[in-house]
């Protein structure tokens, strides 16, 4: 198959990862994927390996050293080309990187000497991250020479919140010298869930006021009110808020200092706080199904597990609820575990019908798997909604909308 | 005046002071304040005094060397006998002691070596409070050997949680090892005004359902369900939740490593944090009044301070009436700026009538300077009611209802 023009390429760099979504866009202006994968174990050239897979189910695992990113993305141009033309690289229209902090930016950009200067700048907040992210643009910018860059970043989205929102009752000169601040995270999934419950609940984006969970294996929750992020979970960074799989969300900031005092190193208690706490911590495993299924069998930690786990959820239902200054019109679940789990969507809402809220268990069961679905109660006041998020999507309108507009 | 017997005599000591009441119990059951004061300065013996006053009006400051919390006790001693009678010592019925955390202990307790155990074992999580309850539980044995002594913790009042409300998300053994959950603190002001709250409203204390604002140099809020605690806003330390004078309250906890990484050491992110935060941080200075004067002036910093202490308070507001389990019967404002801070309350409460909160202007302005109010402007749904709080009569009711049971 050969592709018209008009291609989309999205990635995402990690530290020793790359993943890659190419998208076509139709004649009605949808977005199609054509071909995914991942390379991974990038450096470990003994070791490191391609996996991609197409539109029309074909699969590829490519063994082949990599050294780099840049050795990496040339083997999926490679295989592009292979799969697709040989002029595939010249029909690529666009690419979009997700890049996960980018300070005070508020939107998606071209990438030009600023924006990576503005990236490189962030590493101090997200350094494991942001590093990464540099070094996929460079290798997408010499692999793709031609095509425009468009940086879109997991903190945008949040851009809109008041002073009163990001800021910590930190000494200022934090925020001032240092931007210290909450920025929040997973703003592409935001951004793509936003208009589509708008579209949903048949209201104007505009005046849109939902409370959406992200709930993946990172976990974050967002206030929308008129269609903006007031609020959101994750802050500086993305172990604020949410007990999510090894990560503890919120936690009184003097037990860090406490660890440090029983002899822990900085490097030790952020390891511990970030991945062998949340479910793993509490109960000596990561994967919510071992968790659940512990909790069905009578286990008391992993009960206790998803208590914590919900009652954080319900705090911030609350906290954001009333934030919205007027009536919730829906309460929204999407990725991993929002848009798969009908069974912990009926724990996490349990008893809240004099709130408002309510589900309908045959809807909430079918909602599962990547359908969506409205899964409210006859009567109930606030609309549930699954809709199945799709992050790399969200990065491609993204990076085209900035195109087509340049 | 010669005092009766039915003393009770308050004590709360820290590393360099000591505070102390005295109560006499009247006919009907009432207690009535007969003198208090403060030594300070304990240990610093060129510079050590005990300053003091009678519910007479009298007043007195004695400069008089210290060197432990024993001989401020010996003055204190003195002085009463010298206001009172010879016969002082011999009259006190019972002695309470502030300390401020206990642990697993739910209520107040007759002292005895296992109870001098627990407050010990506490010590590593409470190391600046904790070591000086228990220097003044040894000076005040010694000194009234006869009378009872009765340990009021400030985490007893909040053992009602649910692990669902005390559990953090971090590796179980830190729980089952070290004790590290949530406690909570300002139990005796909590407990103090439950019942009291519950008086005004004419209902019985066990189908109450509220959220109190202490609200002072340290702040915290409770949420109370059936007349008992569910969830507050401090956790392990004083220092989770919300914005207060000097501490920072809720934060990222990765932005503690992320400062330990920009080459700060342990205790000086916990000076930063505790003393260096909250509004003296965002501001320059820790008086709240300072801080609304330059609100009211145009200051930036001051508005955004004021609007981020707010923010936080709503956080739980909402967060809270969600835990209620259905309609919330009040919200209860205490402690200095609490009951004091027309102002601020109404502040807070802005734009809240869509919610069910709203103030009656004239009855706010009216609910200052220990004067109890309630502030609800007619028709709102949940009741707001300004009561002044009492941390010493609190600790004495405790230490005589324990003393007479036993």
């Amino acid at each position: 198959m050969a592709p018209a023009k008009n291609l989309t390429m999205v990635m995402n760099a990690g530290s020793s990862s790359l993943k890659f979504k190419v998208f076509q866009a139709l004649g009605n202006g949808e977005l199609e994927s054509l071909a995914s994968g991942l390379c991974e174990r990038i450096g470990d050239t003994a070791n490191s390996r391609m996996k991609a897979k197409t539109a029309e189910g074909g699969s590829v695992t490519l063994q082949e050293g990599f050294s780099d990113h840049q050795d990496a993305l040339g083997l999926v141009s490679r295989f592009l080309a292979d799969t697709f033309s040989s002029s595939f690289t010249r029909s690529v229209h666009s690419v979009g990187h997700r890049v996960v902090h980018g300070l005070d930016i508020s939107a998606p950009v071209l990438i030009d000497d600023g924006v990576k200067a503005v990236i490189e700048k962030a590493i101090s907040l997200a350094p494991l991250h942001n590093p990464a992210g540099l070094q996929g643009i460079e290798a997408a910018m010499a692999t793709f020479p031609a095509a425009p860059h468009v940086a879109v970043f997991d903190t945008a989205f949040h851009q809109t919140m008041a002073p009163a929102a990001y800021m910590y009752a930190l000494p200022k000169e934090l925020y001032d010298e240092q931007a210290v601040r909450r920025y929040g995270f997973h703003g592409s999934s935001y951004k793509y869930l936003v208009p589509r419950a708008a579209k949903t609940l048949g209201k104007p984006v505009e005046s849109l006021n939902a409370i959406i969970c992200h709930l993946g294996a990172g976990s974050s929750m967002c206030a929308v009110r008129g269609g903006q992020s007031v609020d959101t979970t994750m802050g500086l960074t993305p172990l604020e808020g949410l007990v999510m799989g090894t990560r503890c969300g919120d936690i009184d900031p003097a037990i860090v200092t406490y660890l440090l005092g029983q002899g822990h190193s900085g490097a030790e208690v952020d390891a511990l706080l970030n991945k062998r706490s949340g479910f793993l911590g509490l109960t000596g495993h990561s994967d919510l199904r071992a968790v659940i299924d512990g909790a069905a069998a009578g286990s008391a930690p992993d009960r206790i597990a998803l208590d914590v786990w919900r009652h954080r959820i319900r705090k911030y239902i609350g906290a954001y609820a009333l934030q919205m200054g007027g009536p919730l019109d829906a309460l929204i679940f999407s990725a991993g575990i929002g848009e798969n789990s009908s069974i912990l969507r009926a724990f996490l809402l349990e008893g809240l019908e004099w709130y408002g809220i309510a589900l309908d268990e045959e809807s909430n069961k079918a909602a599962v798997d990547g359908v969506a679905g409205n899964i409210t109660a006859p009567g109930a006041k606030v609309q549930v909604l699954v809709i199945p998020t799709d992050e790399e999507l969200s990065i491609a309108e993204q990076a085209i909308e900035v195109v087509d507009r340049t």
